[in-house]
């Protein structure tokens, strides 16, 4: 097609957006054009000023325009305790599931040797001298159980551990919420072998 | 949440896209943050910039940076038809499916006499002097298959009953590839009144 360069390359750019395809790009295009101009034209906006002015916390290492990040400034959070996180989004899950008071770090990706990334490329120099300095008694491995971060976590975990700190990692099991019918072979082996004692109350 | 007001509104901001809920505008804001900052700031620019600029062809009033849209401009195209659609999308959709060749005209909406949107808003006059004008033969009526859309199509052909154009509308009927059993009744009905003799080659 088409009856304007512009409004195709309007459709294109929508495409790099995860998980939109032509027919969805379109749609965003022409909702945008015909029916919220005023809302789209927000969106460019915060979009270009986010792009440029978001960057790394000094301290922690998440997503943020200030240099330190509101969690990293919050007196109201336990010093004591480190998690380290691959992404921001897992921080976000982890805030979103409420519970957890400590701080954190985040990595923005795992080792990857094949890809050349490195202890350097994910901050585990900035990690270790945070640990050295700060009275962190326990850091949380919260990588993803997948083989990239587990062998992540097994690499901090022989860096820090001359620090002496107590090393945790998420608990494996099988879903809250979910059915046993449809949880994965090694999921519910992990779970077998990590069985508690039932606590009848 | 947040460790960030700019990546919170980024967030927020996404939701003007349809069918973006927070999750996915949370997905959005990551994976340009994380992973495709440059894809990002040219979607920021083309949107900005499209929005502003972006507007109705004078002569068939689809969406164009131009004065007059690259449709209107080929001289590929047959004049004697004119083919007037309700947005932009269906006259893509129409393009999509090729085998048309004539011209169009586009209304952005339909007749809503309670929502106040009466014959000027939808440009009728000036697609009256358009067929007065313009050595139209035939208009087919291609607004769609809804309350709104056939009472638009009615008005629009007493409107231009005196210029003695021909007028027709899109066939009614089952869906290609589709299955019988899923189709409604109604468009059952219709495409029972509209059978056609087999034509057996
Ligand atoms: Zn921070
Ligand atoms: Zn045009």
């Amino acid at each position: 097609m088409s009856f304007s360069p512009l409004v195709d390359r309007l459709m294109e750019s929508f495409r790099v957006l995860p998980g939109v395809g032509p027919k969805t790009a379109q749609r965003m295009a022409m909702h945008l054009l015909e029916r919220d101009r005023e809302g789209g034209q927000r969106l460019a906006e915060v979009l270009g000023v986010a792009l440029e002015q978001v960057g790394y916390c000094q301290r922690c290492r998440t997503l943020t325009e200030e240099t330190i990040c509101a969690l990293c400034e919050s007196d109201r959070r336990d010093d004591s305790v480190l998690c380290v996180v691959e992404s921001p989004a897992d921080l976000l899950a982890i805030e979103d599931a409420r519970g957890y008071r400590g701080r954190y770090f985040v990595l923005h990706g795992h080792l990857s040797p094949l890809d050349g990334i490195g202890p350097e490329d994910i901050g585990l120099d900035q990690l270790d001298a945070r640990v050295a300095e700060d009275g962190v008694e326990e850091v949380i491995l919260a990588t993803n159980p997948t083989v990239e971060g587990e062998a992540t976590a097994h690499y901090i975990a022989s860096q820090l551990g001359p620090r002496g700190v107590k090393l945790s990692r998420l608990a494996y099991g099988v879903p809250m919420g979910g059915e046993l019918e449809y949880v994965d072979g090694g999921t519910l082996s992990r779970a077998f072998n990590g069985r508690l004692p039932f606590e009848s109350e």
